[in-house]
């Protein structure tokens, strides 16, 4: 028996970078390092400058992503004491749609003191908001010329996405989009550090740039629509070539072995989204089986043989999750957010008190005193929608609710009734999916919520009336960016020919898994329904009170 | 010049009794005392026997009221340093419907050891709830026969008034109905207790007993369809003679002055409700004002000349506030509760840590955050409902609505939605009289909210668009009970012959008042047609989501 080999999975956070080195035998996480990136999400002032960015900006600095590469690899390789030959491959898996302009030698823009200052230069990441104008005049546009692609996402652009940020640059900018070389994903930006070779992703270009494999990305004319300097867009700021997932970008460069201790030359697979490389770590390769990673907010994948339009998905993409498949992919965009802003604004000191007096979190001592009650004990039921709805409405104007307050209302009745609405909100996407003919028999589970929150659980599983399995690793993400990185290096090289291969033997679930209770499945039936109600009640009329509200907001806020 | 004469008030509250010694030229309050009750609201167990009540009830004990008149008399002569012949009448003013079952002496049911251990024998106060099914059943009953005295209040009765409250001993303890002498009003019992003659007035017999001075009370046929043993439950268990407002009852006793230290025989006027004692005192003696008594609930009170149907009314009774006026009366059943439920549960401990930092009351710290902000920047929007809606809607089972929340939501944030949806509740009600022919010219405020809080009182002005003068006293029950107290005595007395004589010398508002700013006005005016819609949407309909919420926490509650 040889030495034994090793896969790299990086998982680059919204707030940190996270490498593991997993056993390619049997999926075994042997060593982690995690590097916080010093300017973080960069939302109010430039780092460099103290340009004040205006509402709704989120930047980031790729010098974070880089620093990362070089502090987290050698790290993890001196953890785990292995040799660099023994590593046969890395994953890269990233937050998505984050892009940068980049110049000729792929060097970001806002390295280049001459551009610097300007907050277009910078890395846009996932939750940069302030391009919703640009989403609506796409989606506006779309409408008018009948574009066939608008319904592979449910309908709607996100203001997230590709082709809104390069299109504000192109308006508020014009001489950063005429200067930039390319525009490209940050995933891709750090497969191009480690190969010197430009490879974009089909993972991201399907599901955040409306590229799709049969017909490519939209047409010129239609971006010529939206403005005419936009029309070759593609060919001037892109590239057409489009990797699938899994596939090797190139070997490691020379310059970067020296940077991180690697070997030069091994495998480099194609980034992807992070959500997505969680599905095979899940152990899912085949259709019918929804995998929700559960965090600050939730994504929901599933494989199909064939498209489907759903209502208010965030797109299907053939190839995008595994190759041979749709990938079709939906979301929640507050889920943890939503319990950490209770924690934070709505928990009385007297509960803060009590929590410190036994020694256990106040999340904890929430989850005690709401696990006590029945469904629809509380009187309350709330719309998640802290943080606009994504899917099925897709629509970020949306504000929460929260309903059947009393006088005798307490802070763990409204904890209890802000976990059943996420609930409630999963169910409406599984409800979209199966109406829609895409099967969901069973669910499976990550990220960090379903690891430390069994009421939480227990009520997804009651409120959907379906069994929730749970990943057994606790890294999920880097973990199916270093199955992909062993899929990379191929079976010759000590890999895996293909992602079933290493699924079966790197990824596993745990023995436990929660069921539903059949009573409160019952119950929650019934209140489904009245969900249901207020969901379309607010969610699906133009003149719903919520976004007469929203005006108002902003107008006094000037 | 002589001696200078005094008059006594004393309010009955729901958890002490004030008295008031008042200078019946001026109206000056020159001593006051207060008596918590030692029973205070009985709503977990009887003290007595700890026999436990069920959910909904809420009990006193009358000897606290005996013992309230025994210590706060004495209290106020003594920190006036007055003589006793300087006080020349005394006004009662009580929760309603506050009432007891008497023997043939006046003794309450409860001091008799044989049904002590009976809640039914016990004082059923204002806010005792669990007489839902009887107030159904008397409005159900109603309807079918078309009783027109319905209209006169709103088109329901409460469960709070007195003949769901004796149904509900008829239907649940028929011995101690038919033990009873009578059932009475606490107020008249203590003008009992003081005068040793048994009145009615005609302000709780007309808002709480269905009385009119045209027609008295429902006819024994529609009793008689409640329940054929409850056909003659007025002759049986009540009486006809109804005393108007102001009228003199009769002396004070010998016994009763021998407890108090005050003179026999001086005049005890005619006993009223807390609120309505207030509107003297607010100088409203004309149609056309609207008197608001805003504390942990609130009532409006205005007066008319003729009557008039307006929906969701507590009612209008004929002599019922002041004598030749119609006193209509709407209320709000959650105001201060509203506030004192927030800061319990829902503020944070930064915040009571800023608070205790600063030395002020998290109160004040939420009132300074929450008066930066403009209308509408909050982006809230709550329906008040938090203990159901009064006015106009009459319905317990309404629950209270936040709306528009997102992640940026802050505590004071909550804080002000919640007194801008009182606002735009009063709004709510004023409309409902104008638009049903009683005039509003000007609004007064009394209670312990426009004393302590600016930005509530400038929100509310705001929102309707209408001056709110304050009332100058700071304790108008008390103050109205003695301007009684002054009119039951007479001129001859050293008192006043009527009442507007009284409130010209004795009442006053004060010289500051909160106009509207008519920029915030405009605001309030878009805002309040978003919080009638949910009004309407969610108040108007049976199959509100709210209803079907509330039936499965009485399911889930067993």
């Amino acid at each position: 028996m040889g030495l034994k080999r090793y896969s790299l999975g990086i998982d680059f956070g919204t707030l940190s970078a996270r490498a593991v080195l997993v056993d390619v035998e049997n999926g075994e996480e042997i060593a982690t390092s995690i590097h916080e990136y010093a300017n973080g999400v960069i939302d109010h002032a430039l780092p460099s400058s103290g340009t004040e960015l205006p509402h709704g900006w989120a930047l980031q600095d790729p010098k974070d992503y880089l620093i990362s590469l070089e502090t987290t690899i050698p790290a993890v390789i001196r953890k785990a004491g292995v040799q660099a030959k023994q590593i046969v491959g890395i994953g890269i898996d990233f937050t998505a749609c984050t892009l940068l302009p980049i110049d000729n030698t792929g060097t970001p823009l806002c390295f280049d003191p001459k551009w610097a200052d300007n907050p277009h230069a910078w890395v846009k990441l996932w939750k940069h908001h302030a391009t919703q104008p640009e989403a609506n005049h796409i989606n506006e546009t779309a409408r008018q010329r009948g574009e066939v692609f608008l319904a592979r996402y449910g309908g709607k652009i996100s203001s997230e996405w590709f082709f809104p940020k390069v299109l504000q640059v192109l308006n508020e900018a014009p001489d950063v989009y005429a200067t930039a070389y390319k525009f490209i994903e940050a995933a891709d930006w750090i497969t191009l550090q480690l190969t010197g070779a430009e490879s974009r992703n089909a993972c991201t270009a399907g599901y955040k740039a409306m590229w799709e494999k049969a017909s490519g990305f939209p047409s010129n004319d239609f971006f010529k629509a939206l403005d005419p300097r936009f029309e070759h867009v593609v060919d001037e700021k892109m590239s057409r070539s489009i990797s699938p997932v899994g596939a090797k970008v190139g070997g490691l460069t020379a310059v970067m072995a020296a940077k991180t201790g690697l070997q030069p030359g091994i495998a480099v697979a194609s980034a992807n989204v992070d959500a997505h490389v969680a599905v095979p770590a899940a152990t899912v390769t085949r259709e019918g089986i929804m995998v929700m990673i559960m965090g600050t907010s939730t994504c929901h994948m599933v494989l199909g043989k064939k498209p489907k339009i759903v209502e208010g998905m965030c797109g299907y993409v053939e190839d995008g999750i595994l190759p041979g498949y749709f990938g079709f992919e939906a979301g929640q965009s507050c889920v943890g957010d939503h319990f950490a802003w209770f924690i934070k604004n709505c928990v009385p000191e007297s509960y803060e008190n009590e929590a410190e007096e036994r020694g256990i979190s106040v999340h904890l001592l929430l989850e005690e005193k709401a696990s006590r009650q029945k469904p629809g004990e509380s009187g309350l039921l709330a719309l998640d929608w802290w943080n606009g709805n994504r899917s099925v409405l897709v629509d970020a104007d949306l504000t929460g609710l929260i309903l059947g307050c009393t006088l005798n209302t307490r802070p763990e009745d409204v904890y209890r009734a802000l976990i059943e609405a996420t609930a409630f909100g999963t169910r409406m996407i599984i409800e979209a999916f199966e109406s829609n003919g895409v099967a969901i028999n069973e669910i499976v589970a990550c990220g960090g919520l379903p690891e430390h929150n069994e009421m939480l659980m227990q009520i997804y599983a009651d409120v959907t009336g379906r069994e929730f399995k749970l990943v057994r690793s606790a890294q999920a993400c880097a973990l199916g960016s270093a199955m992909w990185g062993a899929v990379a290096a191929g079976s010759a090289a000590g890999g895996y020919d293909d992602i079933n291969e290493a699924a079966d033997k790197m990824a596993g679930v745990k023995d436990f898994s929660y069921k539903p209770s059949p009573n409160n499945h019952e119950v929650y039936n019934q209140l489904f329904e009245e969900y249901r109600t207020l969901h379309d009640y607010f969610g699906r009329s133009s003149k719903s009170v919520m976004k007469v509200l929203k005006k108002f907001r902003e107008e006094a806020r000037g």
